[in-house]
């Protein structure tokens, strides 16, 4: 997408050099790293430079082709200490194995070249299913803004092109509305604690233009109430096999506050996001705290430029920090991915990925 | 309540000093004020030293008094002063006006005197108040607990003794319940944007003993999906003649996830919140929209103790801050006042305040 009119990936290779933006210096400063060699990107994960699971996989994947430009026979060591960087990043763990089976009968001297060609794949794929999830999503909105003239969106946490190659998810049918033309403003959860949405969110829209308003977490219901939301769509990271939807922390008191306003409540996600071995996502999807400092301190910009990180809490009182909550299938309308749009069921997903269930018996 | 073992209200009037606590250097530090005279009170009202309605009423009687001291001549110039404060504060109205009542008929000589022990009477009538809704709220607490062994409460923003002259609305039966030895521990909201959650309820129940766990405003909903959560109490800003409670942006949506998950939802009010020319809260309460620096910028202390205004959302994202939401009266179990609990209905109200209803024909 764009920033300041330049066309942008999260990730990309120019004139040879692994490039990325590095996200832990947004939204305040648009820092552009080159990643020299395998340790630099195994650096860049490991510190959060980037995140969002399939950014992580394509990244991950470009390391390992910068590690057999230094040393092709060490295929297996370099796979190794770049799946150690994030360890539960589904994504992560899929784009390696797809690098090495893809490398691993090659001759030692053909591997960099393929690699590189490789990881290019992998990331020019990723791009393309955002891009159909903003296909599969963008009638949604544009039947609003036919029969309103104008779409209020709300989204909550970074399912953008940042947390992707390209495009995003969530964000992937808003971007391709507004390209389109179609009248579209984004009500943008700050989403608490980490502020991905007042953070990468806001900034994202903002550089490629589309219309936004940051709220704090608690507004949205209100919004809602008074008919100053049209729809929401989220991303997602796990969907159950009954549609059940583990997304960021907050996710779920969005869907319940639609529900009760009669507003659809969509979660857009590629299928690699499907976990089809959990039935129930509120009892069997595992959640993890994520320690009490990203409530109690936040990180910014004085009037000056120069980044503070303050306390926020009352001194010796503590937090706990849950990272993600699950939407119960019951109150989302729908899932939008590469392949359509389908209910959040089992009979829905079965529907669109026939291949990825058993057979029945 | 206790602060550090010792007892305090957050006004006070000590060797004839009036004396309040600095809600503005809280939870950073214990500041305490002379207000030395009218002005002092006035100001101190005005830039939010001291918050929350019935505080605002009795602090301004206590203004009063104060200029009494100085011209007794004076009452309606100074009641007129310190009415222009916080124009839409209703205790500020009713405390100059009862006020200025008890003075008006009084020889001068007589005034001053006259005006201090007024103003100590609706201190005292307030914190009495608030111990009565505390008494009026411990059974449900203590009904908990003789049940689980343990209460796990959640609260939203402020309704502590802060916001009052001492005890609270949703913080009395709390306080009550922890003081007769009950085991609980409290779920505190962080309340953005003001934070009112992490900051003052954090550093009230800190102060005084209670265990408490600050969370992001987004966590609530999972805590209660998953048994962690027994009860919400939360106070009231404006109660309308049907029972729907307008309160601290975000309180909906909590009220929403009680009901989903079968957990009662109770809001702590003394009768001074009932607005009963209101019928339907979510259309009839107008809500105030606060300016967007609340979203875009907090402030706090570095590791050094030193003081920074940070801003925590993408440069150039404008933010809309709604201050208020209206919980529909069918979302709340019930209400607690200091004449006991009734259903959030107009029948439970007129059964509580029967005198405050016009007869029916």
């Amino acid at each position: 997408m764009m920033i300041g009119g330049r066309h942008f990936r999260s990730v990309w290779l120019e004139g040879g050099t692994v490039r990325v933006i590095d996200q832990t210096a947004l939204p305040w400063k648009l820092a552009i790293l080159d990643l020299a060699n395998a340790d630099a990107a195994a650096h860049a994960i490991r510190t959060m430079q980037i995140r969002g699971a399939p950014l992580i996989g394509a990244v991950a994947a470009f390391g390992l082709a910068l590690a057999m430009r230094q040393d092709p026979a060490a295929l297996q060591e370099a796979a190794a200490t770049l799946r150690a960087t994030r360890p539960t990043a589904v994504n992560l763990a899929w784009a390696l194995d797809r690098m090495v089976a893809r490398l691993a009968g090659l001759p030692l001297a053909g591997r960099a070249d393929a690699a590189m060609a490789e990881a290019t794949a992998i990331a020019d794929e990723d791009a393309a299913m955002c891009a159909a999830i903003g296909a599969q999503g963008l009638p949604l909105l544009a039947g609003i803004a036919a029969a309103k003239g104008r779409v209020n969106v709300l989204t909550h946490c970074n399912a953008g092109w940042l947390a992707t190659v390209d495009h995003g998810t969530a964000l992937s049918p808003i971007y391709r509305a507004h390209d389109a033309g179609i009248d579209i403003h984004v009500w943008v959860d700050e989403t608490r604690p980490r502020n991905q949405g007042a953070g990468l969110t806001a900034f994202e829209l903002g550089a490629h233009g589309v219309p936004h308003t940051v709220i704090a977490d608690n507004a949205g219901g209100h919004l809602m109430q008074h008919g100053q939301v049209d729809i929401c769509i989220t991303g997602a990271d796990r969907v159950a096999r009954s549609g059940d939807v583990a997304n960021k922390i907050g996710t779920y008191l969005k869907a319940l506050a639609a529900r009760d306003n009669g507003l659809p409540f969509w979660v857009a996600l590629p299928q690699s996001t499907l976990d089809l071995e959990i039935e129930d996502g509120v009892a069997g999807i595992e959640i993890e705290d994520r320690g009490d400092a990203e409530v109690t301190h936040m990180t910014g910009p004085d009037d000056t430029g120069a980044l503070h990180r303050i306390r926020v809490v009352a001194p010796g009182s503590q937090a706990a920090n849950p990272g993600f909550d699950v939407t119960p299938a019951r109150l989302v309308t729908g899932l939008i991915t590469e392949r359509g749009r389908c209910e959040a069921s089992e009979t829905g997903l079965r529907g669109l990925y026939p291949e990825r269930f058993a057979p029945q018996r």
